[in-house]
């Protein structure tokens, strides 16, 4: 896919991933409501297959090979979420999934990857370690790579999650808020709000720690992440060429958030809400209520990206 | 009311609470389902207002009061769940709460209890502390005493979780699982499923290290519970004489499950379905996980007490 998915290759993407994700419920919380001053849907993706909505990506992706490509497996690099979604629908395609982790990634994401039958690589927690051994496994191997997020494969099946909350939320969202890594969310949200609901503005939310977008989207050129240190784990990547392209275009504003508050926006859906989200999860409502007044009275939509935390690491005191 | 709860008086605790509570989701977890051999259908009352079952019969019985009666307020005594029930039934219909607190009480419950506008008054964790605090209270102020169990207005508000569980969930239960401490909620299930789906076998599920239904279920005669020590921190209490009557007709059997088995249980829910329970809410699971054979391949329900745990003292590692 060579171009920037248009809504009937969106819907293709999400007609193709149907059968094997959930479709996630949208919950809402009288008492954050109350806190914020706004009218917050958030997106349950944390309840997603694999505990994340890269199911959605990694589905679409893999299941789009044809089959005389797809016999050589696939492989990718993630320090979690989407490396689950790869081994995942590896497993339901029936090829082999070779996935390249950082040695920091959590235990828990490991274990389940491990668990989908897809075969693991360690390496150190950088962007260029991750790379050369993916190259290295892909020329040894014949395998096609499946990028986290620079990828419009990627971006179409992302795009099904705002696509979802679009049609389910009966009412017009003024904002849409979501986390930005890697972008393929944010550029897919991006894309769904700009076919199915024009009026909804898009923003993105990134941690200070790791504010590449950010700072790629205020000065309108792409800008890497050297040394990202966020507690927002599923962050910490480079900003893809593709999703940048796609976000110039179709995102209305980029908001930060730094740990301590990213923190007391995870303990407060935790507490709130009872549900369990992971610490990346938490910065759309963590940037929100650093700028109360800007969403006062709206109706702001919130993806939720995942579930997957390692019960014995809390930020909690 | 001095009779046991029939149908009727069922139903209309369920109208009399309604608008004040959650109907809470029915959810399932196809890996627990596989991991068990079961097919459980869990009632997440978690979710619901006050983050327990609690808050149906506290409002069944603040509403229950005549106005004449509830102008002197409304006292109890309790370790968590049920003071904020009680506050939060007081706060809707603008009465004083008088409530008694063990001094060990988890402080997030006690936070909330204070923030529906109640007066704590904290007491040893013994139950004798915790009566003879109450009992004061009551000749001081002329409140209103509701018992956290042993009335039947709790039990008839109690039963409406087991009410919409077997209304909601579109099929014969096998067996309907509850927690018992002082035994409202197994109680009043017990009543719910023999009025209305008497194929289904209601158990009582209990921690071992405060099994006093267990040895009062066996041995036909309520023995007090003297030293209680379980992480279930809402399971402390001895069983109710109303209850245990009710229980003894009505409940098929009681099952027990070691600490040990109760993190296990709640770490399986908190990993798999991406939902907070506390550790009381766990021993269902942890009994039926300790005897798979039992349940297999039947069909499931547990109700899912509640989700308010302290998450700076979680028992993960």
């Amino acid at each position: 896919m060579s171009e920037i998915p248009n809504l009937q290759v969106i819907q293709e993407a999400h007609d193709r991933i149907t059968p094997f994700i959930h479709r996630t419920p949208i919950l809402t919380s009288q008492s954050i409501n109350k806190l914020t001053g706004a009218e917050i849907y958030f997106k349950c993706e944390n309840f997603q297959k694999v505990g994340a909505f890269k199911a959605r990506g990694g589905l679409n992706a893999v299941l789009s090979l044809n089959k005389e490509d797809s016999i050589k497996g696939v492989a990718t690099h993630s320090s979690g979420n989407h490396a689950q979604a790869i081994a995942l629908a590896a497993s339901m395609a029936e090829i082999p999934a070779y996935i390249v982790m950082p040695s920091n990634a959590p235990e828990v994401k490991k274990a389940a990857v491990k668990g989908y039958g897809a075969e693991i690589t360690e390496c150190e927690p950088t962007l260029k370690a991750r790379e050369t051994n993916v190259e290295r496994i892909v020329s040894e191997k014949g395998s096609n790579m499946i990028h986290p997020y620079n990828d419009y494969r990627i971006v179409a099946g992302q795009a099904t999650a705002a696509k979802e909350l679009i049609e389910d939320v009966n009412l017009t969202l003024d904002s849409l808020l979501t986390p930005v890594g890697g972008g393929g969310l944010l550029s897919g949200s991006a894309l769904s709000a700009h076919y199915l609901s024009p009026e909804t503005r898009v923003i993105g939310t990134e941690p200070e720690g790791a504010d590449d977008a950010y700072q790629s989207f205020k000065s309108g050129t792409l800008i890497p992440q050297l040394k990202p240190n966020t507690i927002a784990d599923g962050l910490l990547t480079s900003l893809g060429e593709l999703n940048f392209e796609i976000i110039k275009k179709h995102v209305d504003d980029i908001l930060l958030a730094n740990d301590e508050e990213i923190i007391n926006a995870m303990r407060l859906i935790w507490e709130r809400m009872k549900i369990i989200i992971e610490p990346s999860c938490a910065v759309p409502l963590a940037a929100l209520m650093r700028s109360p007044d800007r969403f006062q009275g709206m109706k702001v939509g919130i993806i939720l990206t995942g579930g997957n935390v390692d019960l014995a690491k809390l930020p909690f005191t």
